[in-house]
């Protein structure tokens, strides 16, 4: 696997890549969890996985605030306030609802300049079968920028409230896999549901799995690779 | 493959079976759909990619009044009162729930009676892992069997209603897949979700598809084989 470090606008990207010589391959975007960053144990495990599995691209963007990119007065504010609710026991939901919507608006116009970029290079091609893959954090990013770019083709989200992705959710209809932990101690079953039955996709597959939040099993990662493969790979196949 | 014909007690059964030489494997028991029988497509097919897929044997049984095997009144009553039903546009839940519950209870000891003459065949032993595949009907009769027997180690359920069910589905404790379509036109989507809810199994997965009652993506049945290669490949192998 090839990895190069890129930046864009000055968001640092990276990107991963089959070791030799493949042609023209798909792209997978894959968007971190909060508190995380583009290289991640999570995200660039989800990279090996897809890149050895499919023989396609990942590329990967630090989100504002996080990895080497600086917090706003903003942000500080609202990490703070995630930990005081955190220390006192009360839900995180509101916060991280409301928090997530606000990155959302920054990094959506960052992923959409990233795509422009990673589409000019041969191996990617401007026309090539494009997925995105982001949990939790990912996923409030995700909805918003699959919702909006017609250049992506398939989707894994999961592990977030609908709240303040719903709307977004209904103008999409590429294919969905979605992650919902069943016994997540932050987010309430039905709200997972709601946000799952939001999407317009005529196929969407429910991956509801038994355990916590953060328990989700590991043959989820080699779902979405299939998932991606069956999607991305087929389209690809008529270029190939 | 190879396709083995059987009789225990008078119910006929089906083994398939690795093409040569294999050593002792794992068994997976089919159960079959309403109106179905033991080599439907449904079932072989499904037999073909456990097989193939995993090296293992799969065994099917006609359920009582299904294939070759005769119908009483009582069965003769009751599918007279579904086509009824449905010839008039009523809800079919009511009547197909109360007479599964009736066939259950003629098919689980007949189910347990195969399982003992299996495990006498050196090929699968008295000792080796176990698993059940049924859907709709087979999930009737499926989910009141592996609550009683505990040489069933995983199983794949899906596509019914809770009310027959739940109480045995509170006694399963090993890992369970579970099948259920978005936009069931029979099987109300809280019923479906109640019957998921209800397996007491620590490792259970719930597979939920947008699509009608008879649409259960194909990319299912594969998901079922790697469940199986998980739990009773890894359980198989120490003695192998």
């Amino acid at each position: 696997m090839i990895e190069r470090d890129f930046a864009v606008g000055g968001v640092p990207g990276v990107l991963w890549s089959p070791a030799a010589g493949a042609g023209r391959a798909p792209l997978v975007l894959v968007g971190h969890g909060g508190g995380m960053h583009k290289k991640a144990p999570a995200v660039s495990g989800r990279a090996q996985r897809i890149v050895a599995g499919c023989g396609f691209h990942v590329a990967a963007i630090d989100a504002p605030g996080h990895g080497g990119r600086p917090r706003t007065a903003h942000d500080e504010r609202e990490i703070a306030e995630l930990y005081r609710a955190r220390a006192a026991g009360e839900p995180e939901g509101p916060i991280v609802v409301r928090y997530n919507a606000h990155l959302a608006e920054r990094a959506v116009p960052e992923w959409r300049a990233t795509l422009d970029a990673l589409r000019t290079l041969p191996e990617i091609g401007d026309r090539g079968p494009v997925g995105y893959l982001g949990l939790n954090m990912g996923t409030a990013i995700g909805v918003p920028l699959v919702a909006d770019d017609p250049r992506i083709d398939a989707a894994v989200f999961g592990l977030h409230w609908p709240d303040a992705l719903a709307e977004a959710a209904r103008r999409i209809t590429v294919p969905v896999e979605f992650d919902l932990q069943w016994d997540d101690e932050h987010i309430p079953r039905a709200a997972g549901l709601a946000l799952f039955d939001a999407f317009a996709s005529r196929e969407k597959s429910l991956h509801a799995n038994a355990g916590r939040h953060k328990e989700l099993p590991r043959f989820e990662a080699d779902s979405a690779v299939r998932f991606f493969a069956r999607h991305l790979g087929a389209k690809a196949a008529p270029d190939a």
